[in-house]
């Protein structure tokens, strides 16, 4: 049994849906459809999720409804008007939609969770109809009815690991093609939580590994996993095969293309996970799975890279002869709520690397004065506009030379390092680079570890 | 004014002592010298301060301490005999050893601290005769009278920063050359306490910043500090200029010229240290001060490595998204009073160095116990024989190529890193290396940044 997951552009429109339904059409085992909320359908266009986020708003304000309301009841209508669906098919979508705006809500986030819920749980209902208009027997399935129940976070939340039983239950030895809406879940009070922004892959991922499926599929509107950025290096190429390890590395530092916590579920269970696309079908994508032949002349797999840290430097001397330093920090932090990325410590200073995103003006001045009064540093900085960029690739701790010839590309590329993160991760190794330089250094590094271009820079040079 | 510390070996025989009386009236400026206890005169030679270990442990064991009494007083009585002095000299030195048998202590620790305190003391008593004896005008100072007083760690004490006000109080203005015991200074309630093992260099820098002296000179048995271990790599370059940060590290990372601690007071009174030889005290030395003038051609100072380290691995999925997690893993490591150097941290991974003397099989036990059951890692191994390699300079930071130059000439010897630490420190970089491969390390580095052998691992060669 396959599951197979369709990204917003996969479902924005008639069109794109007809794929969907071909791709399912080709391959009876696929019995099971995670479905995302329809996307854009051109560049300028706006996501049904985005307008619901705004329709929330408006009911929150008290404003007039009646205009966004329409204008997400019409995205529906589009789809079902491509494929004459009768108006009967509708209603439950024109009704769910409808509802929402006098729904109450034990809190805001619980109510914004619902709002951007409805995003794929109608389009699962409309799927589920456009199937069996086209000869696919299928049926639309609440989570709720079969047993996806997550922790109580509103907007983050995680599958409940008890939650796998009753969904192996629900879901296999059914007849038709089940149609599930990813990115939400219910939590035990019976409200909907939803998984992190992109949560729709985190849904398939954990029906796949709840019925043991032979393959997760990941339509989505890209060819495979690229080596890097096409923003930032031109005409990447295409990855045949990852390691979740190495997968997980890369969407942690900026791939973007199946979201990093979907992965978890696929590792647990063992699930091959293929990355496809939906207007080329029959190209072989990305596959990622437990293992992987080594090709040892590829030692890097892909360069990902990802801006916005902050760096908080510390020196006070004779740190290192306290052994409680860092642990009274860290509670500093973890006080404000602030987690770290990366920590390189020395003698007597210490870097730790944030999220910039988690600043606040006032939250800095407000670590200021706490390491101030608690730790009494002799030197202390924040610095901002930090990039992280990220070599990943199975084996690279081992291999001689890889980190020197990482650092000569970034050398060759005119650009300094400013942090290593080396020894943490067996398949990766991250350089803190300032933000201008970023995509010099991911250019530098795609040259010689994807590209093979030769290294030239220490030849016949002394340092 | 400057301060001058004599080592154990500048002291060890009347030979040397005439060396010290020359250096001594050679500089008119000389007014304050602290000593060690007499050190080794041959390799097999064993230090005065290691026979009042045994002699404290054999008064304890209750034990005829005759012998290693003897022993020890007969190191005094041939640098006396060597001058002539008279008996009435050495009289107060043979009564100070001989009362400490019958001596009561609070405890053990403070027992042993005064037994191995006595090699200074009575060596700065027997100094400041022999300069009387040969007319330089001299006065032994007791710790306690100049008002040297410490924190309440009988084997680990920390300098009062209360005192510097009473030590130039009391040291300033003295008509006599000033002979004052290293290694120890006295808590509030007058019980000796003494700095970590080889800490005369820490009173000799206490004194150097309480007289805010022109210089500290650190008089020891060789010519400077060298960029190397010359056990290591053979015949390296001398240092002539150093900054306090860049010997701090050294010192930390391996370099034993100069305690690490001894930085600290020289460092807040921006006191200038030069590390020379007794036996060659026309040679320059090395000079460690606050600034320094950089040359762009030596970006690398020096280079150190100290093995005996252990790394504890974690693997935990989404240990990332727990604002607390470093936070409980250090407070498992703060319990068992074990203290960490590096932290790499990545995604889902998280490596602790530690120096492995801290673990016991019994407390490697436990702390596997501890992680296991608080921390429910998905893998989880503690792995020994690592190996700090660092490389130690002004301005290692910001110039372009110095981790590539230094990962270049790693490979080139044949080597793999296991970790990097770069980031904390702006003056130096840290390689985690097998132990077994470390020396091969340290010998690519010290080619590459001291000898300034061209690099040609990446000539044409593509990776």
């Amino acid at each position: 049994m396959k599951v197979a997951k369709f990204g917003g552009s996969s479902l924005a429109n008639g069109a794109q849906i007809q794929k969907v339904i071909d791709i399912i059409k080709s391959d009876s085992n696929r019995r099971i459809v995670v479905v995302s909320a329809p996307g854009k359908r051109k560049d300028t266009d706006t996501k049904v999720t985005d307008l619901l986020i705004k329709y929330c708003n408006t009911v929150s304000q008290g404003e007039d409804i009646t205009g966004i309301q329409n204008k997400i009841i019409k995205r529906y209508q589009a789809i079902a008007g491509h494929f004459g669906l009768p108006d009967t098919a509708l209603e439950p979508i024109v009704e769910g939609i409808t509802k929402l705006a006098t729904q109450v809500f034990p809190s805001r986030a619980y109510q914004m969770a619902a709002f951007k819920a409805a995003g794929e749980n109608n389009n699962a209902k409309l799927i589920a109809a456009i199937f069996n208009h086209q000869q696919i027997p299928a049926e639309y399935l609440d989570p709720k009815t079969i047993g996806l129940t997550v922790t109580d976070v509103p907007d983050d939340a995680q599958i409940l690991p008890s939650s796998y039983e009753k969904l192996a239950q629900t879901l296999t030895q059914r007849t038709k093609v089940a149609v599930v809406p990813g990115f939400f879940g219910y939590n035990t009070s019976g409200e909907v939580c939803t998984f992190s922004r992109g949560g729709s892959d985190v849904t398939g991922a954990i029906l796949a590994r709840a019925v043991a499926a032979t393959e997760y599929e990941n339509f989505t509107d890209v060819d495979a996993i690229y080596a890097a950025n096409p923003n930032i290096v031109p005409n990447p190429k295409k990855i045949t095969n990852l390691t979740f390890r190495e997968m997980r590395e890369l969407s942690y530092a900026g791939f973007s293309v199946f979201h990093d916590e979907a992965l978890i579920p696929a590792i647990e269970g063992k699930i091959p996970v293929v990355v496809k696309n939906t207007n080329h079908p029959s190209l072989p994508g990305t596959l990622i799975s437990e293992h992987k032949k080594i090709n040892h002349d590829d030692v890097v797999a892909g360069i990902a890279s990802d801006s916005g840290f902050t760096g908080i430097y510390i020196r006070k001397y004779l740190m290192n002869k306290q052994v409680g330093f860092t642990l009274k920090l860290l509670e500093i932090l973890a006080k404000l709520n602030i987690s770290y990325e990366h920590m390189p410590s020395g003698i007597d200073d210490l870097t730790i690397i944030i999220r910039s995103n988690q600043l606040t003006p006032e939250l800095e001045t407000q670590i200021r004065a706490e390491i101030e009064s608690e730790i009494h540093p002799d030197d202390f900085q924040i610095q901002h506009n930090y990039t992280m960029v990220m070599i990943v690739g199975e084996g690279i701790q081992d291999r001689v030379g890889t980190m020197a010839a990482a650092t000569a590309s970034i050398a060759q590329a005119g650009v300094s390092i400013v942090m290593v993160n080396h020894g943490a991760s067996p398949v990766s190794i991250t350089f803190g680079i300032r933000t201008a330089d970023a995509d010099a250094a991911v250019q530098g590094l795609y040259d010689t570890f994807i590209a093979h271009q030769p290294i030239e820079i220490f030849a016949e040079k002394t340092f």
